[in-house]
C-alpha cells in the first residue's frame, strides 16, 4: 500500500486532477492518493517548491510526492524522479524538488525515459495525467528505479534557499511565500534571528518596515504596539506576520520581496 | 479501520491540509480521510460549528472529526476530545462542537494532555498537524481515551442554537449560516413556522423585509410573485430563498442577522 | 472495492460533499471516492457534462460516476442512472451525461425508483446526499441494477457536441468550456482543422478574430508573431490558447461563443 501526494497548479475546478487519480487507480487501485494543493498559482515553480519542502517530512518513508507545475510541458524540458529522504519525487526537472534536495544530505536523480509506463498517446500539453501519475502509480506497484529511467547526476535548481551572509553585518533573505492569512514567511530560520538578538538591537528590515518584536504564537498579548512582529512559523521558517491583519497587505509584500535581517545595529 | 474527517480555515492554498494528513497516515495508514471542508473563513469558529453540526450525522459510528478553527492556537485553550453521539470531536476548546453537544443527549469531554501522542516539537502556530491529528490517529488505532487525556466537566459553549421566544409572541433567531448559493439558513426550524402558519397571518421579517411565502424545492413553480421564500432546508434548518438568485444579496444579510418570526399576526 | 468519483456544483466551503461521503462510506466503507470537481459554476449542468467527458475514460471498467448540478432538484425530474462503457453514471436526468452517450455505442438507462436505497426522509432540496449518493454506494455493494429502478428508454439529452458543416463549406463550433489557464475549449477536433489546412489557407474565426496558428505545446518557440494559435487539447478537443497570456481575456470569450471554421478560403 503506498501514499501517492498531489501537488499542482491545476486548480480544482477543471477535470485536470480527477484525470490522473483516474489513471492512477486505473493502474494501481490500492494506492492511497493524498491532494497537498492544487491551487499554486498558475505556472508557479516557487510557489509549489514551498510547499512540497514545507510537509513532505510528515509522509512516511516509501511515500512518492507528484507535483506538477510545468510550463515547459511538451518541451525538451525532462521528466524526472528523484529519490531522497527515503522518498520519491516525481515531476518535471524545473527546479521544483531542489530546495528539498538543498536540504537532504543525498539524492539520486533518474530521467524518466522508459514510456512503456506512460499513458498513451502521450500528449503535449497533459503530462500530469500521462506521464508523471502513470510513472507514479507503476512505482507504487514496485517497478523499480531502473525500469523508469536513466540515472542522471544533474539537474535543474532553483536560487537557493539559504539566506545570504552579506560583509556589511547584513543577512539577506526573501519572503518565500505568502499564506492564506497573509503571513510572509521568510527564508530566515530562528538560528539567524531572536528576541535576544533583537533586545540587542537587531531588526529585520522589510519594504522600508523595521521590525523586532517576537511572538510565540498569533494571539500572543501584545507586550508593545507594534503592527507587525516575527513569529517561528509552522513550516520551519521565521514569519513576519501583523495583530489580526495580513502582514502581507500591511507591507504591500510579495513573494521574492527582499528582507534584510540587520545585525550590525548591535 | 476509522473514517477521520476534517473540517478547518486552512483554505486550500497552503501545504496545512496535506501536513495534517501527513501525520494521521503516518500513525495509521488504514485511516480513511474525509475532508468536510477547508473553507471555513478565517478563525470563523460559528462557520465550523454549523458545518459540522450539519453532515456528523452522516457518517457512521465511531467517526472521528477533526475541527480546527482555532485563533487561540498556542495559547492556555484547552485541546479537548468530546465523545457524543456514538462519534468522536477532537479540536480546540473555544465552542466549535458546542451545537452538537446542545443536540445530544450526553457528551463526555477530554482535556487532551498527554503529549507521547503529540507530534513533536509542538509548534506554537499549528495544532492542527502538531495535537489534533496525531491524537486522531491514535484513537484510531484503538488507544483508550483515558490515556489521551484527563475527563474535565466543562467546555467552551457558543451562542446556543435554539431561537428565543420573546414575550410579545414573538420568535426570534437568526441567520446562522450562508450556503454558497445565497441561501440564509436561519436557527429556526419547521416546528417554528409553516404554510400554515403564514396563512394565517404569521412573517419572518429580516432587515426590514416580511417573508411568508413557502416553497417545497427552488425549482417550484411560484404561486405568488413574492421575490423571497422559506424553504425546508437540508440542514435541518428554515431556510430563506430568492428566486433564482441569491436571497443573501437581496436581503444584504450577512450571519448573524436577527429573523423575527412574527406571530402576533395571527 | 468500487471507485465512485463525484462531480458537483456544491463548491467546497458547504457540508454538502461532506455529506455525500458520509452518506456513501456509511453504506460502503470500502468505497474509493474520488473528486472530480466540485467547483462547476452553479446550475451549469454543461460544464459538469464536459468535465465530466473530459475523463471518464480514464477510470477503470465498474466505477461509478455521480454527478449532481440539478436545478430541478424536488421536481418531477427523474433520477436516473446510465450504463456505458463499461462505466455508470447516477444524477438528475437533465442532460448532463448526454454527451457521454453521445460518444459510447450503446447505452442504457434507469428511472431510480427503488426508494429503498434512498437516504430517508428524502429532502426537496438535497438528492445529491439522499438519493445520488446512496444509490451509487448501494451499486458498489453489489445491488443489481434492476433491483434499483426501472429501464426506460429515454433521457434528456444536450445540445450535441458534433460541429455542423454549413452548406456554404463552413463548420460551425462552439466554446464549450474554458478552463482555469483560460485556454478556449472547442468542440472541432484535429480531423476539423490542422496545420495543413492553415497552410492552404483555412482559419477559425472567434469573435471577429481569425486563428490560422498552431502550436504542439503551449511553450513552443513562435514561428510567427501570432497572439493566439491553435492546440490539441488533452480532452480531445482543439483549443484556442494565447501567449502567456488568456485566449479567453484576449477573445472576452465566454463559452457558447461561435466557432467558424472557414474551409471555404481554402
Amino acid at each position: 500500500m503506498s501514499i501517492i501526494t498531489l501537488v499542482t497548479d491545476f486548480g480544482s475546478q477543471d477535470f485536470f486532477v480527477g484525470a490522473m487519480k483516474g489513471v492512477i487507480l486505473s493502474i494501481n487501485p490500492q494506492a492511497i492518493i493524498v491532494d497537498i494543493t492544487h491551487e499554486i498559482p498558475a505556472q508557479d515553480i516557487e510557489a509549489a517548491a514551498f510547499n512540497l519542502l514545507a510537509t513532505y517530512k510528515d509522509f512516511p518513508a516509501g511515500t512518492i510526492h507528484v507535483a506538477v507545475v510545468d510550463p515547459g510541458v511538451g518541451s525538451t524540458r525532462r521528466p524526472i524522479l528523484i529519490e531522497c529522504g527515503r522518498q520519491f519525487f516525481v515531476g518535471p526537472d524545473n527546479g521544483i524538488f531542489s530546495w528539498i534536495c538543498e536540504r537532504e544530505e543525498s539524492c539520486r536523480a533518474l530521467h524518466l525515459t522508459n514510456e512503456k509506463f506512460f499513458r498513451h498517446p502521450v500528449s503535449a500539453t497533459f503530462h500530469g495525467r500521462d506521464v508523471f501519475a502513470p510513472v507514479a502509480a507503476a512505482l507504487a506497484c514496485g517497478i523499480s528505479l531502473q525500469e523508469l529511467g536513466d540515472e542522471v547526476d544533474n539537474f535543474v535548481r532553483l536560487n537557493p534557499l539559504k539566506p545570504i551572509v552579506a560583509g556589511d553585518g547584513r543577512i539577506n533573505g526573501r519572503v518565500i511565500h505568502i499564506d492564506r492569512f497573509g503571513n510572509c514567511i521568510t527564508n530566515l530560520t530562528r538560528e539567524n534571528f531572536s528576541e535576544e538578538l533583537a533586545a540587542s538591537g537587531a531588526a529585520l528590515s522589510i519594504n522600508d518596515r523595521q521590525i523586532s518584536s517576537f511572538r510565540k504564537f498569533f494571539s500572543e498579548p501584545a507586550t508593545n504596539a507594534d503592527e507587525l512582529f516575527c513569529i517561528a512559523g509552522s513550516a520551519g521558517f521565521l514569519e513576519i506576520a501583523a495583530c489580526n491583519s495580513s502582514a502581507a497587505r500591511v507591507l504591500h509584500a510579495q513573494r521574492g520581496d527582499e528582507v534584510a535581517l540587520m545585525l550590525d545595529r548591535l
